[in-house]
């Protein structure tokens, strides 16, 4: 058995991002850009107006003055003439600035009539005049490679004047339930079987990850069935498989992708919920095998699935977030496998976290796991804790998992 | 002038939530349950084994009895048989209990040959045995309607046995940028004009707050072409308008839409980026009129578009997460706008966030709202602050914002 942190380096070891693609803009929101987004304009690309008002020679708009009007200049329709002494050009935000004027009388520190405006408040040189370029230059770097795009960073790239982005391809992950015992929800349920979750539960886990996942039709405990269904999965960036690899299992998994090119890297981890999983590689795709428990299976998943799939699209990867809270209730001390307890987080009065394990920690309750809002970290051999003592906490929900 | 607050309660009292719609399980992840999910299953289905080894009557199996083995029961394949005084049988984890046993003998506890299996520890009755609905039972509601469906969640409905859900559907937003000034990234840029990021950046916006975006051409600032726009966005459930808001433009939005049906509620917030926001209707479809400027535009979006998406998709609804931290530096006093300081976060050794504003906080600088980690609140009059001082801060970069 390996350690859970010397699991996850050896999985992000194997692993390298997508290719490139190039998407139209809306589309690369939540995609992690390839290439660097560099502005092609600059941004505001003239000295504007900050404000509604009038656009003034300094020296002129001195409290009591009266400015003959001589144009207008909204965003988007610069005043073409020059600004001479005793004028002033009416101007609205985003307005380029007229050449003279050297500052912006607001339109509250302002009385117009009859083609003038009058000064009700001096106006200082360069007053409410947004600078050309103050937001970015022409062939700035605005976003890195490496980056997960946000709403804010489409609006950038867009104010960048970039209507395609480079990105890393959406990583295909291949998912393959495993076991005589499970039927998919709606169809007839064998003797002795129950419903399988796993498949779905990690499809909508690679979408909250950013990838696309391939849900393969379930297979039998066979070892052709296996193999079969591992072919299909080789045009994926990695193949998760759920089952099989218990203790006896594990040899099946082998004896049946052996011949189809199978190497194995490891196969057990010292932790809890989730200690058979396989990790190694079909030919060229990486795979990860996951324990047919449903509650072991999306453990593992946030353990191991969820870096990896953050290190295939492109970004940074490394383990999940964690927090700290504080212990809601005393907790045992632990044995050797990194534990996971599934809990409630509650915000104490004082802004603080707490987080409380379910009383009942089965590995085979799902319920339990779907109600969690966390998972507290016990490192193996983490001596016994009293309520209120600090603890490390995996939120869950966040990104949909 | 209404307060923010004031401003998000009448949105949200405004809004309901979309019709249901009935969606294949694995496309309802996201999504915001119409119905609550009751089990249709029992789970476990009977009394199953928690580990690998061998179903036993507790009574026969003391340390060093021999135990005949008369069958095997791996999961999906009961054990047909009953068992009787001085017999065992093969058992995995996940296959059901034979009638006449009650409990497990783990393999690591056993030593079989010859179609015998030897006890080398002794058995306590109930022992590794999950008991039939310990995860949950047929009827039991399992996810309450109202609830945004996580992967977890996903795979408890699977177990349930549930192939379709009833979610509420996606929100249709139309998204409406106005402008003579403005073109769209890669598009000819009029004179005196700039990049339109408006209107893609809300596009993602509103993806990633689990709605449908529907991006109308740009309407230059002429009443026909922002009627004609608003009547193509009637099939919407809100109208989101980029600029037209500012003084005097409002009045060419409130002419210009007047006719076609609109009430407007109210029009300008004490809030800083921002302070002029629509909020109307255009006959049955709410309208929320942002401001023109990106920064203000995303600001107002954060604190009043995301939750009106959370109202619409049926989900809860209220103020965006704020989280406490730390001023990284002392904070000047607040005027009678609420302020949204564009802020680094960072996590101190102690563990706490500090929050610490970028010295330029101009309402044109995207690039700085995009290299945003959050935004510090400072309500109205909020005093004067030292560095180390408690506030509160949105984190933005969570779902994709």
């Amino acid at each position: 058995m390996i350690s859970l942190g010397e699991a996850r380096t050896r999985i992000l070891d194997a692993l390298t991002p997508t290719p490139a693609e190039t998407l139209p803009l809306p589309a690369a929101w939540g995609r992690v850009l390839a290439r660097p987004v560099l502005s092609r304009v600059t941004q505001p690309p003239a000295d504007v107006s900050a404000m509604d008002g009038y656009a003034v020679r300094a020296v002129d708009a001195v409290e009591g003055a009266s400015l003959a009007v001589t144009g207008i200049a909204p965003a988007g329709h610069p005043y073409l003439g020059q600004i001479g002494p005793g004028e002033a050009v009416r101007i609205f935000t985003g307005g380029f600035v007229p050449p003279g004027a050297d500052a912006i009388l607001l339109q509250e520190d302002a009385a117009a009539a009859e083609g003038r405006v009058r000064v009700n408040e001096t106006v200082k040189p360069g007053r409410w005049i947004r600078r050309q370029g103050l937001d970015f230059a022409a062939g700035e770097m605005l976003l890195p490679a490496g980056r997960r795009l946000t709403a804010r960073d489409i609006g950038l790239a867009a104010a960048a004047n970039h209507p395609w982005l480079t990105v890393h391809r959406a990583p295909r992950i291949g998912i393959l339930a495993t076991g005589d015992e499970i039927a998919l929800p709606g169809e007839p349920i064998p003797s002795g079987g129950i419903v399988s979750s796993n498949a779905h539960a990690l499809a909508a886990l690679v979408r909250a990850g950013g990838g696309d996942p391939l849900v393969l039709p379930i297979a039998p405990d066979d070892s052709d069935a296996i193999a079969a269904a591992a072919a299909a999965a080789r045009a994926c960036d990695m193949l998760v498989t759920t089952g099989g690899a218990s203790v006896g299992d594990h040899d099946l998994v082998q004896s049946a992708l052996g011949p189809e090119g199978f190497t194995l890297d490891f196969w057990q981890i010292a932790m809890r919920p989730g200690k058979p999983l396989i990790w190694g590689r079909l030919g060229p795709t990486p795979v990860l095998g996951l324990p047919g428990n449903p509650v072991s299976a999306l453990v593992c998943a946030v353990q191991f699935l969820v870096p990896a799939l953050a290190r295939l699209s492109g970004g940074p990867a490394g383990p999940p977030r964690a927090v700290p809270a504080r212990a809601g209730v005393a907790l045992a001390a632990n044995d050797r496998r990194f534990d996971h307890l599934r809990a409630r987080l509650e915000t104490a009065s004082d802004g603080a976290l707490v987080a409380t394990p379910f009383p009942l920690q089965d590995s085979s309750m799902l319920k339990t796991l779907a109600r969690a809002d966390g998972l507290i970290l016990r490192v193996p051999h983490a001596p016994a804790l009293e309520a209120g003592a600090a603890v490390e906490v995996i939120p869950l929900g966040e990104l949909g998992i």
